[in-house]
């Protein structure tokens, strides 16, 4: 059916169907789980845009597609979901005892130093293997679009500005937009790059959206209540840099929300609308 | 503020707020959780319907709040949602190792049998200390409805049967109905309530139908897939006994759908539909 590729779970969900595959992953070297939503369309075999969502720290596969409620929203619109691991696995996997760095924390970067550089290749992963792998296997059109959280809002952020034309459009909820800048990320990129700082700016969303080659429909929620808003997240960074590139961002504060999947269900509506939006909308238009 | 009460989780959510609280229960003897949803309206300080739902086996007071995707649906309505534990928990309470007895397996009844009968009792606690708990300290209304899933779907129906008067309506996902003739029933029955069957009689939905003194609105949704249809759940045991008492059921029967929270995400908008039928358009034809 499928070589190498192993289907795990499946769940009837919404009139479609919600999955979830282990396959090999080349890029990472080591066995990955992904989860994929496949509204009804697409389980009748017709193509559908794919909405790439990647998740934050400590997460797997299993943290958006159980606790989120997008199955919901993706039937309604009818787009296949894709939500990777957050790194690679495995007991020969380089890992760190921290939450916030090794299995669990990939940043979606390509890593340069050792003992990262073996593994950790998760923007190879997700900008690249990943969508051909979806694109091969499942009834997925070559219309995509990426959102994430936290971690993933930074995934989402970097992956989208790093590949032009490959995504209509991005959103994120509570990314952090400026690694670079802050202690989550200047202690993975020190691991994940080295010391060099000039390294880093080419995985930091703020640093990229000076040269951005497309311009995006954006749109990012961020809760007021939420504990790492003013230490590891800091969206004002992100609207300077999009002010300075004028680049268009819609930034909405959200009051009393914090940085959980609460929050996440509560706006996931508005991002699929956001997304649908670029997908469907501009796929009707041509039909 | 609320003596013998501690908040031990807010979060935001769809404009109102998702809590969980800790609390001493006189019924079981042991401190206790349970998650409770407070629409706008009630943060607002305005008394709303409560639907209770009580969850399966091996859950806690986390699964339904942070899966099924229910405070979309209780926000849209305004509906208070009350999420309770499964069984009495902790060091000193009778416990056993199977999943299905015990901690986690509460069954919602009122054991006599030692060692259970000291703390085991969930039908006092889910249909008076709870329900007087949360009037007293929310603002919550009389009106009352019941819902849950497997265990807990045997749970609603047969609080709802055993009290008259107390509830507008209820409805279940994949309800365990005739427990003294399904292995689960049987084992759980045998240590909670003794080896005469007789007094099993008065924790059976089936059995208490004939003699049912109120006719609810009575939703019943069951997956053609769920592992367990044949063995332990049995619908059409329910829908005869329905039939013998000319109590009104809306049995629906649904394809490929499992036991799993996919599946009851996938109605529980029309859950909470039939109950805010009961519940709010009641409350408006009275204002």
């Amino acid at each position: 059916m499928k070589p190498d590729m192993e289907r795990i779970e499946q769940h009837a969900s919404f009139g479609g169907r919600q999955e979830v595959w282990r396959h090999h992953s080349r890029a990472l070297g080591c066995a990955m789980k992904f989860g994929i939503y496949l509204p009804a369309a697409a389980l009748g075999g017709q193509s559908c845009p794919v909405l790439y969502w990647l998740s934050g720290l400590t997460c797997t596969e299993q943290n958006f597609i159980t606790k989120a409620g997008a199955q919901a929203h993706a039937a309604r619109h009818g787009l296949i979901v894709v939500a990777p691991d957050t790194s690679p696995r495995g007991d020969d996997v380089a890992d760190d005892p921290a939450y916030d760095l090794g299995q669990g924390a990939g940043f979606y970067l390509d890593a340069t130093q050792a003992p990262w550089a073996q593994h950790y290749r998760m923007q190879d992963y997700v900008a690249r293997e990943l969508p051909a792998l979806v694109e091969q296997h499942f009834p997925a059109g070559a219309a995509r679009s990426i959102a994430g959280h936290s971690m993933g809002g930074h995934g989402a952020l970097v992956t989208a500005l790093k590949n032009p034309g490959r995504y209509r459009s991005v959103s994120a909820f509570a990314p952090i937009v400026a690694p670079t800048r802050v202690p989550w990320g200047e202690k993975a990129f020190t691991a994940y790059l080295g010391q060099e700082r000039q390294a880093w700016r080419a995985w930091d969303a703020c640093e990229l959206m000076a040269t951005a080659q497309e311009r995006l429909p954006l749109l990012i929620d961020q809760g007021e209540a939420d504990e790492f808003l003013a230490n590891q997240l800091r969206p004002e960074l992100l609207q300077a840099a999009c002010k300075a590139a004028n680049y268009p961002l819609t930034l909405r504060l959200q009051p009393g929300h914090g940085h959980s999947y609460y929050f996440i269900a509560s706006f996931l509506a508005e991002h699929f609308a956001h997304h649908a939006a670029a997908l469907v909308d501009d796929r009707s238009g041509k039909g």
